[in-house]
């Protein structure tokens, strides 16, 4: 590199930014508030018309405050008294008591693809769990040449992974399946979230304690009581039967991490502090929270989650098990049913999209029940298994409008209509319910979740 | 686009990844427990050697909590109580009282490129202040066709942007310019935070009020006591003498955005709430919080703010007015000053890198105190005005050593050494100090903030 390139200036800004030092003189000789005061004075006056146009409208302005009091000294900084309504909110009939329960992203308030992490969805499958992290243990073993053990401290020394990805529960949208139609995306979309996700890549692990090559399978457990242990496969994986798992799940591993990390902060209690286990793109209960073992095996453990739970039975009677990507998913969150429109005229459509898979390749969005659909804008970055935000134009007429949105993935796969879904799948699962999901503008401007033929 | 690609379930996923129906009949006539159970117990059997090995060193695991209790019912969430010490500081003495206050964001606890908005800096020049987003308003004036007045809900409703980019206060490092060497990450870097912001893009605003083409400046106020006015330059711009405004300056504003959402929901109190200006790249104090107006003018304001504040005295005695970009700049924020290393061994440097011109090229790092350079890895994304993390391995000796970082952004733009900055800026300034920090590895691991010769 040469050193000619250091120059902490520009050249150009260097001179023409720099005022005269007959300026600086000036300043020097005047009372410094009174030189400022007298340049906005000076300037005012030049635009003095302009500036009657701006006062009439503001004369009563009710919210200037002049002088502020004091400063919000909050060590570690809270919303808006305003906002108290953006909160994380659960079903209170969803689940048999507090200590399985869930609480769900309300993306119906949220702008990007990030997700604050004070409102990151949340499914305790055993209640609260709260580790100390300077007596926490990750121990590899298995089918490995040298089994380890690693503190938190040891892990966040090892070389680190940093990547924002979307995490998925398989039941988000499973109140949909059989028609209950919520109306409120805060239901219908709120198991899921997306952040930036730090720590070591599974795969560094793997090189350290050596993991033998005839391991096609790795088992997570948890250091909580939720018995949450599932089985990962890797390249080669068979299930129980010998059947092979099918190459589109057995490269997912490669893009895991054991986690420390969301969004630049530790993790939170309620999303496995200190250290959790994060596949990208597969179902989050894969996703190991509260991570105390991860053990490589040749085969599925075929657990109590992975017989009783996350299972899917088919119109055919079969039992679809091992089903852990989430596949392309799309969603609008505005318009959507919790805010009504204020008439008629121009409005952005929003969403976000997003699949297991890997990238967005295009969303389509139709605001007339699908019959015509056009190409969204997908806004930068458009990133691995990761939140891609979309947005189109909308000129609101004020007649009954159904509006959708189809996200394809770079893989090629389309998300599915409703009907398309339950041809496949039946009408007993509740998970993976990645349907297009259609969202009716009545003419008084209200915003309702439907079910429509042939969608 | 083809109806064929729809395809709800991956063809390899659907055959492979059932279960046969005989299994299904075995689960329905089992209690699912036990059956689940019954998986457990086989595998364990099989793999009972492996567990012995990873049995042994958890037996007295102190951290296992197979029965928690309830679950963390906040609406929103918060850290860990072993987190409590993760939050935003102030130095006691840096200024005059708590209405004119700092809180600097802790970049030694920080693993990513988001920050949590927690922790993002505030700076209060004038208390803290409380708007009721119902009563708020925007006036854009000035020379333009027609003057606008709007409220938070009409922003919300016109086209968005949505882009990841740091903010950075002017006096970010601002106590190193004389050598006061804070040992802390914190209070060395702290004035700055990244997020993803979302608002309304100026242009897309200026292009509705219909501004006069020969208007060359903006002029941006806060609904706050602060009178933090400033004068924003666009394409063909003059400072009050004449003096062209640099190319490099007058582009920015094309990023700008009246924002609304950071890290997806609202901007918080302390950050401008209910709605700021926000221009990429420009030191922080330019994108005005509570915005309440926008002018366009066609030449500078010259407010108290541009005169007594944000500008800089150079070593021939002029001084530098309109110096708005934070250049390129970066920082190792692991090893630390907050943190001691433990003991000789493999270790991985971590920092960020930043410039308010665009992308960062390349980061290069030296562990011996600037005799040798190695280039850092980056971590994607790599975005326009936007913390980049870069990441390389380093294995300890034991020694001495001194570890720093430099910056080189797509303009080609080098970050500079103090010696280099001062030769150019003197000692007067305590703004843009954007030179490469040197941190000095002890014996003992404890790690020092430094000046060394040359650097």
């Amino acid at each position: 590199m040469s050193e000619n390139m250091i120059n902490p200036v520009p050249e150009g800004a260097n001179k023409a930014g720099v005022a005269s030092s007959d300026r600086r003189k000036f300043l020097r000789k005047s009372v410094a508030l009174a030189a400022g005061g007298a340049a906005i004075a000076a300037t005012n006056a030049a635009n003095a018309e302009d500036l009657k146009t701006w006062t009439e409208p503001l004369k009563d302005e009710p919210t200037r405050h002049m002088l502020g009091r004091g400063v919000v000294a909050v060590p570690y900084g809270l919303p808006s008294k305003y906002e108290s309504g953006v909160v994380r909110r659960n079903v209170g009939w969803l689940t048999a008591d507090t200590i399985a329960s869930i609480s769900f992203t309300p993306w119906q308030d949220l702008h990007g693809i990030i997700t604050p992490n004070g409102l990151h969805f949340e499914r305790y499958h055993a209640g609260a769990v709260d580790v100390d992290p300077s007596k926490h243990h990750l121990v590899i073993h298995g089918m490995v040449k040298q089994p380890m053990i690693f503190t938190v401290e040891d892990l966040k020394r090892l070389p680190s992974h940093t990547a924002i990805h979307f995490l998925e529960c398989p039941a988000n949208g499973a109140m949909e399946w059989r028609g209950v139609q919520m109306d409120s995306m805060q239901f219908t979309h709120g198991m899921m979230s997306c952040s930036e996700w730090t720590g070591v890549k599974l795969t560094t692990l793997m090189e350290m304690v050596g993991v033998d090559p005839k391991a096609t399978w790795f088992y997570g457990e948890g250091t909580d009581g939720s018995a949450l242990q599932r089985s990962v496969p890797m390249e080669g994986a068979k299930d129980q039967h010998g059947n092979p798992i099918p190459e589109a799940y057995t490269s997912h591993y490669r893009d895991a991490m054991v986690c420390y990390a969301m969004n630049g902060e530790a993790l939170r209690p309620e999303n496995g502090y200190p250290i959790r286990l994060f596949i990208p793109g597969f179902e989050a209960n894969m996703s190991t929270k509260y991570l105390r073992r991860l053990m490589f095996v040749d085969k599925p453990l075929v657990t109590y989650q992975e017989t009783r739970h996350y299972i899917e039975v088919l119109p055919n009677g079969e039992i679809r098990q091992y089903n852990l990507v989430n596949e392309a998913n799309s969603v609008i969150n505005y318009p959507c049913p919790d805010y009504k429109l204020k008439g008629k005229g121009t409005y952005e459509i929003r969403g976000i999209a997003w699949s297991g898979y890997g990238k967005i390749k295009h969303v389509d969005v139709s605001i007339d029940g699908g019959k015509n659909w056009t190409q969204a804008n997908l806004v930068e970055p458009v990133l691995n298994k990761c939140l891609t935000k979309f947005t189109l134009p909308f000129e609101w007429d004020g007649e009954e409008r159904l509006i959708m949105s189809r996200a394809t993935d770079e893989t090629g796969f389309v998300q599915p209509t409703l009907k398309q879904l339950r041809e496949v799948r039946g009408y007993n699962s509740i998970y993976h319910k990645n349907s297009i999901q259609v969202w009716k503008i009545e003419k008084t401007g209200e915003v309702k979740n439907v079910q429509i033929e042939n969608v």
